[in-house]
C-alpha cells in the first residue's frame, strides 16, 4: 500500500466537534483497502461508521444521497480535495497527502527537460506539498519555474481529472510541464489541455517519462470518434446522476442542437457510464456524455459506439472546429 | 424482440391526466432496446422523456431518487408490478404482459407432470393472464389445480425474484409446481422456496423441463458458502441503497449478532453488488447481503468471498439450523 496521511487525529476531532453519531466513509478505489481500518477509527471516536462501497472517482461524486438516505450526519471523503461549493451533508475532506519522497523521480525528469528552460509544474492534491521543493530543485538546475493558479482549484498547481485550469493559465508562459504524481491519468489531462510537452515524474515508480505520445493517440482517437458520430442518426445525451456531474440543461441544449442538424436525440440519465450499460441500447448510434469527460476519453476503446464529450459534440454540430478545440484544450469549459 | 403489451394508449392518457411535463422511463434490461420507441410515445404526448439507463432488476429499484434529482413529475416503470406501498414520485407501472401463447409449452409440460395429480401454478406478472387457461387445460387432463394467493403480490399465482409467498401458501396442498415463463430465474425461486418438484413451461422456447437439479446445486453451494463464512473473521454487512432494498436496521442487528459470535463486522452501503466492487476490499473475509438476495444466490460463482443472505446469516450465528432454513424456504422473511 502506498503511504498517505489519513489525518486520523483531525478525523476524531471533527467527529467530536460535530457530535456525529453516524459517519459515511467514502474512498476512491485506490484507498478502499483501508476502509476497515478507517472505520475502526470512526468507531473509536464514538460514531457508527458506514463505508460507501460504490465506485468513487472524484469529489464530484460526493455520496450525499447515500448519506441522506442512511441518515448519516457526516461524510468523511478521502483522497480528493473539496470540489462542490456547498455540501447538503456536513463533509470532511481528507486529502490523503502522499508521504512518498519525490526527489528521485524529479532528478530523473531533469534530462528529459533538457531542451526547455521555462517549466510549468502540475500535480494532484496528493503531492501539492512537494511543489515548493520541486521548484527549488529546478531553479538550482537553471530552470525558470511557474506554478499556475487560476483560482478554481484548492491549491496552486493542482489539477483534477476534468479541470486543468491551473496548468492552462500558464501554458503560454512555459515551454514544458513537469507533472508530479503516479500513473498517466492526470498528466495526460495536462498534455491534452495545454498541447505542451509534458513529463511525468512518478515518485512511486521513481521514474520519469513523457506522456505526449499517449496524448497524440488520444487526440487521433477522439477525432475518429467525432467523425464516426457524424454518421450517426440516433443519439443519446447522457446526464450524470452524481451530484457534481449533473448537467441537465447542457444536455437539453445539446439535444436541441443535434436535432437542428437532422439527428434524433434522447436524454438518458445514468449513474455509472459503462460499456455494458450502453450495450443495452442497440438502437442508439452514438452518445454525448455530459457527466465525466474522462469516461469518454480514457475508456474509448471499451465502448462499441462513439461517446463524445460536450466539447466534441460542439465540434459535431459545427459550433467550433476540431482544430479550435485542440487549441483551446479538450477540457475547456 | 419478445412481444409485450406496452399499453401505449394508457401511457398517453396517464401523462395527459397528470399533466406531466418531464417523464422518467425505467425499464428492466430485457426491455431496454425498446427505450427510444417508448420515449417517442412520451414525447408525442407532450412531455420530455428521460430514459433511466441504470440497471434495473425489479420494482424494488424504482428510480425515485433519479426522478427527484431531475425534477421529473412522473415515472413510467415498465416490466414489473407495483411493489412499494407508497412512491415519493407519481408512478405508472406498465407490467409489460407477454402476448406469447403458452399452449405449446404447457402441453409439453404435461408428460413431466405425469407422476403428480395436485399441481400448483406460479408465474411472473408477464403471464398472470394465462393462468386461468392453463388451469382449464390441466383440469381437462385430470389434474387438481391450485393457484396461491397469500395477499402480498398483485395477482394470484404471481411470484417475483425475492417473494414466493403465493407459491409457498399452497406448497403443502400440492405435489408439484408448474411455472409458466421464460428463463430459470423465477422457477428456481419457486423450487428453492417450496422444495417441491417444479416444472418450467417456457412459452418463448416452447419447451418444458424440470428445475430441481439446479435447485439442488444452488442449495449445495449455499451450504458451502455458509461453512466458508463460518471461518471468516471480518464481515461486511451490505446495506442496499435502492429504495426497496434498504434494510439498515436489519443490517445493524446482523452486525451485532455476528460480533456476539466473535466476528468483526462493518456496515457497507452499496448500490450495485458486483464482484468487482467487493474485490476492492481484500481485508473483508465474507459478506452478508441485506439488499437483493438473488445477487447472493445467482451470482455466487462470480464472487470470490461468501456473500450470505439475511437468512443464511441467521444460520451462521446459530439462530436457526440449515435444515430448518431449507424447510422454510430460502426466501422466508
Amino acid at each position: 500500500m502506498k503511504k498517505f496521511d489519513f489525518e486520523e487525529e483531525r478525523v476524531k476531532q471533527e467527529i467530536a466537534k460535530l457530535g456525529a453519531k453516524r459517519v459515511l466513509i467514502q474512498l476512491p478505489e485506490g484507498l478502499k483497502p483501508e476502509a476497515t481500518r478507517l472505520a475502526n477509527i470512526v468507531e473509536k471516536a464514538g460514531a457508527l461508521p458506514i463505508v460507501s462501497a460504490d465506485p468513487c472517482y472524484g469529489a464530484c461524486d460526493l455520496a450525499t444521497a447515500a448519506a441522506q438516505s442512511l441518515n448519516a450526519d457526516l461524510i468523511i471523503h478521502y483522497g480528493h480535495a473539496k470540489l462542490l461549493k456547498h455540501e447538503p451533508v456536513p463533509t470532511v475532506y481528507v486529502e490523503a497527502r502522499a508521504t512518498v519522497n519525490v526527489d528521485a523521480a524529479v532528478e530523473k525528469a531533469l534530462p528529459l527537460l533538457e531542451k526547455w528552460r521555462k517549466i510549468g509544474l502540475a500535480t494532484t492534491v496528493q503531492h501539492v506539498q512537494t511543489l515548493d521543493e520541486v521548484r527549488e530543485f529546478l531553479l538550482r538546475a537553471g530552470k525558470t519555474v511557474i506554478i499556475g493558479d487560476a483560482g478554481r482549484m484548492n491549491y496552486p498547481g493542482q489539477v483534477i481529472g476534468c479541470d486543468y485550469s491551473n496548468a492552462k493559465s500558464i501554458a503560454k508562459e512555459i515551454e514544458a510541464f513537469l507533472f508530479i504524481g503516479g500513473g498517466k491519468f492526470h498528466a495526460l489531462g495536462v498534455a491534452l489541455s495545454t498541447s505542451k510537452p509534458t513529463i511525468i515524474a512518478d515518485p512511486y515508480e521513481k521514474r520519469a517519462y513523457s506522456i505526449n505520445e499517449e496524448a497524440r493517440k488520444v487526440l487521433k482517437q477522439r477525432w475518429a470518434s467525432i467523425e464516426e458520430a457524424k454518421k450517426a442518426k440516433i443519439f443519446a445525451v447522457l446526464v450524470g446522476l452524481k451530484i457534481g456531474q449533473k448537467r441537465l440543461e447542457t444536455a437539453l441544449t445539446i439535444k436541441e442542437k443535434l436535432e437542428k442538424t437532422g439527428k434524433k436525440a434522447y436524454i438518458f440519465a445514468i449513474r455509472e457510464i459503462t460499456p455494458e450499460i450502453l450495450m443495452e441500447f442497440p438502437k442508439v448510434d452514438a452518445y454525448v456524455n455530459t457527466a465525466c469527460p474522462r469516461v469518454s476519453l480514457d475508456d474509448a476503446s471499451k465502448f462499441q459506439k462513439p461517446v463524445l464529450t460536450i466539447n466534441e459534440a460542439r465540434v459535431l454540430v459545427g459550433e467550433i472546429s476540431w482544430e479550435e478545440l485542440c487549441r483551446k484544450g479538450l477540457f475547456e469549459s
